[in-house]
C-alpha cells in the first residue's frame, strides 16, 4: 500500500477535454484517493464541472499494487461503463493500459483506455486517452491538479 | 430517475455468504443510494463486516434505467474485479445479469453474475449468484437489509 500512499489526499485543479468526434471543452475537478485501514488498496472518487458550475463526469473506484512495481485500477462510470487496467509504477508515475472495458447495450463504445498519472511537488498530472466511436487512440483529457488536503 | 428512487437511502443489515468453494460466512453490511443532482442515475457504495468487525467486502458503482422497466448497473471492486450488469425493473425488483466482468490479471476468475434486488416495506433484500473459479452458478450471498435513512 505504501507504493501508492503519494496518492492519498484530495486534488484539485482543471482540465480540458478533446476528442475528434467532439468541441473541446475545460473543466474543473476533483479527486480523492482514500486508505482503507487494514485494506491493500486505495479507494478513488472523482468528480468534474463545466465552466458553467454544472456537474459533468463522476466515476469511483480502487487501485491497488498488487505486486511492487505493478499497479491494477478499477473504475465504475455511470455512463454505462466499466474499466479495468494493469500497469506499471515507477517512482510516482502510473502508467495504465485497460485490460478490459465493459459497456452496457445503451452506452456510447468505448474500446479502450489509457491513463497516465505522476506526482511532482504536491501536483498531479493526468492525460486519459481512449479509442472510441469508431476512432483511433487520442488524447481525450489532461488535467493539472493540486493537493488541497 | 423517480423510477429508482425508492432505493435512496442508506440501508443496514445481515447477510450471508456462501460458495462451493468456501466456508459458509456471515457478515453485516451498509448500503448507501445517493441521488445525484442533475443526474440521471443513483451512486451506489457498499461495505461489509465480518462477525469480528473487521472489514469485509467493498464496492462502489452507479444504477440507471435508461428507458422504463430497463435497469442498468455498473461496478467496481477492489478485488480487480468490475461488473456490467443489464436488467429489469418491475415496482421494486430488479433482476439483473451481468453483460461484462471484468478481471486484472492477478484477479481471482469470476465469469458472470446475477444479482436480483427487492424492496418492500423498508425491507431491501439480494441475492448475488456467480459462476466463478470453475464452479456453476451458484448462490454467494444473500441479505436482509432495513432503511436506517
Amino acid at each position: 500500500m505504501s507504493d501508492l500512499s503519494f496518492l492519498v489526499g484530495t486534488w484539485r485543479g482543471e482540465g480540458k477535454g478533446s476528442y475528434p468526434t467532439i468541441e473541446a471543452f475545460e473543466y474543473t475537478e476533483e479527486v480523492v484517493f482514500t486508505e482503507v485501514p487494514g485494506k491493500p488498496f486505495l479507494s478513488y472518487q472523482q468528480r468534474t464541472k463545466g465552466t458553467d458550475g454544472n456537474a459533468l463526469h463522476t466515476e469511483c473506484g480502487y487501485l491497488r499494487s498488487p505486486s511492487p512495481g505493478v499497479v491494477e485500477l478499477m473504475v465504475a462510470q455511470p455512463t454505462g461503463l466499466t474499466e479495468v487496467h494493469s500497469g506499471i509504477l515507477s517512482e510516482q508515475r502510473i502508467d495504465l493500459m485497460s485490460v478490459d472495458v465493459g459497456s452496457t447495450p445503451t452506452a456510447i463504445p468505448v474500446y479502450s483506455v489509457a491513463r497516465r498519472l505522476r506526482v511532482e511537488d504536491d501536483v498531479l498530472r493526468y492525460q486519459l486517452d481512449m479509442e472510441a466511436v469508431g476512432q483511433d487512440m487520442d488524447v481525450h483529457l489532461e488535467a493539472e491538479l493540486h493537493r488541497a488536503s
